[in-house]
Parts: C-alpha cells; structure tokens; sequence
C-alpha cells in the first residue's frame, strides 16, 4: 500500500537521497542494484510547468523516480497519473520530458501510457549549454580576460 | 542597430506573431521564407527556469526567434547572450533546450556557442503525452466510461 501525495519539507532528505539514487541509475541505465531499506518515502516525482509557444501551458516531468526494490507495484503509474491529474487541472495539454534511450523499463513503461518518441518520430534533439560555455556567452570569466602584467 | 530588452505587454501582438512564424518555420525547417517588413519587434527568447535534481537550477530555452530578414546581424546571439547572464544572475549553470535535428542553421548557430547535443554523445531523447493520454491517465474521459445503457 502508498500514497501520493505533495513533498513536505521534512521529506528533502528522502527526496536528496532518490535523487542521488536516480543519478546513479541514469548513469547505470538498467543494471542498478538499490540498498536501501526501510524507507517509507519510496519515490518522487519532479516535475515543472512551463511555456510551448503555440502550444500554450505545458508540464515539463524532470524524474519520476520509484525505488528498485518497489518497482512493478504501480507506484510509478500512480505518481504520473497524479502529475497527468495535476497538468490537466493546470490547463496543460502537454507533459514532456526526456528519457535515455538505452534505458528500456523506462521507454517500455512510458510508451505502455501513450507516450510518443518525438525523438524518432519527428527529429527533436536535446543539447546543452554548461557553465563555461555561459560564462564566455555572458562574457564573463574565463573570455576577454586582460592578460596579466608580466613582472 | 538593435536592443534587447524584456517584454512587456504590449509586445505581445509582436510575440504572438513570431510564435506562429517559428511554428511555420519548424514545420519547414530552413526553407521559410518571410514576408514580415517594418517591425520593430524582430525576435524573442522564451525561457523558463527549472530544477534538474542534482544538478540544481537549470534554464529551459523554449524558443529563440529572429525574423529571416534580420538573422545574421548578431541579434540572435545577442539574445542568446542575455539568456545566458540571466540564466548566471539566478545561479543556474546550465541551459537546456531542443532542435529540429533538420535545423541546420540552428544547430550549427548553437555549437559555435559550444552547445553539446546530448541525445548523439549520450542518448537522451524527447518523450511526449499529448491531452488525450493525459486524459487516460488521469482516469477522465474517454477511459472506464460506463457504457451507455441499451434502449
């Protein structure tokens, strides 16, 4: 049995803790093996709203998270169907978000919902600008810099 | 000579306007062709701030619009450089974003800025559920709806 419900302030340090667990399985894909016991706050859901030009109010799901040792007890179903609940009520008719694509359980479990591959399907690449691309953007450290006096 | 500067209400004739043009131009990738003249709003930037767990502050450049006429003239970097101080301002050290992988003029306009695409070196694809799964999920219409009664 679980609930979902919306996180609390006394829940950070689970939620730290499940996003650390999730960047170590992000990095293993599907080999991770959890340790954790005992813990009553099993997963997380973090998710944003934001703007799709023509497309009005949209969620952005940045994790869905639910421990391994709980997976496959429709946890995960239950924490993105309250975010598909709480998009709807918001007027979003979009829920995007990004997933590795040799991470299996994942695109398995998010096509299982209808979820579309707008990667293939129509071309869409993520990319990134890092901190120290943004500084020399911004013209800050590290671009322009005067030379140092030599003595 | 151009300004970049943030929008304000009555920009918003403007804005929409280019929402519609960007929304043609996706569709065309680099074949649009522009028939705008004599505007004084040219180009916009749509970007939100987000929260990638373990990353921190994150800002999410939705849209980054010049009118055709006037690419080339540095107002695109201009603007993408003001994203990039706003985005250092509110302690964010990335910036994410998405491009057509048919986009060549933008993908070639990001990687000069040192923009790295992380669906090539590590797999991340964009993922989509559009209203109607969204409303599956939720449990709304269309889903579980009792049948009507025979007559």
């Amino acid at each position: 049995m679980f609930t979902v419900r919306e996180a609390r302030p006394e829940d950070s340090e689970h939620i730290v803790r499940m996003i650390k667990e999730l960047a170590e399985y992000e990095k293993l894909a599907h080999q991770v093996i959890q340790t954790a016991e005992g813990h009553t706050v099993v997963g997380y859901a973090l998710y944003f709203f934001s703007y799709v030009g023509w497309k009005g109010r949209t969620v952005y799901l940045e994790d869905l998270y639910v421990m391994e040792e709980l997976r496959g007890k429709g946890i995960g179903s239950a924490l993105l169907r309250k975010v598909a609940e709480i998009a709807l009520q918001n007027k979003c008719s979009l829920l995007n978000f990004v997933v590795l694509n040799t991470n299996f359980p994942s695109i398995d479990f998010y096509q299982a919902k209808g979820a579309v591959d707008l990667t293939k399907s129509e071309g869409w690449h993520l990319f990134r600008l890092g901190q120290e691309q943004l500084e020399k953007l911004a013209g800050g450290k590290g671009q322009n810099a005067p030379a140092s006096p030599s003595p």
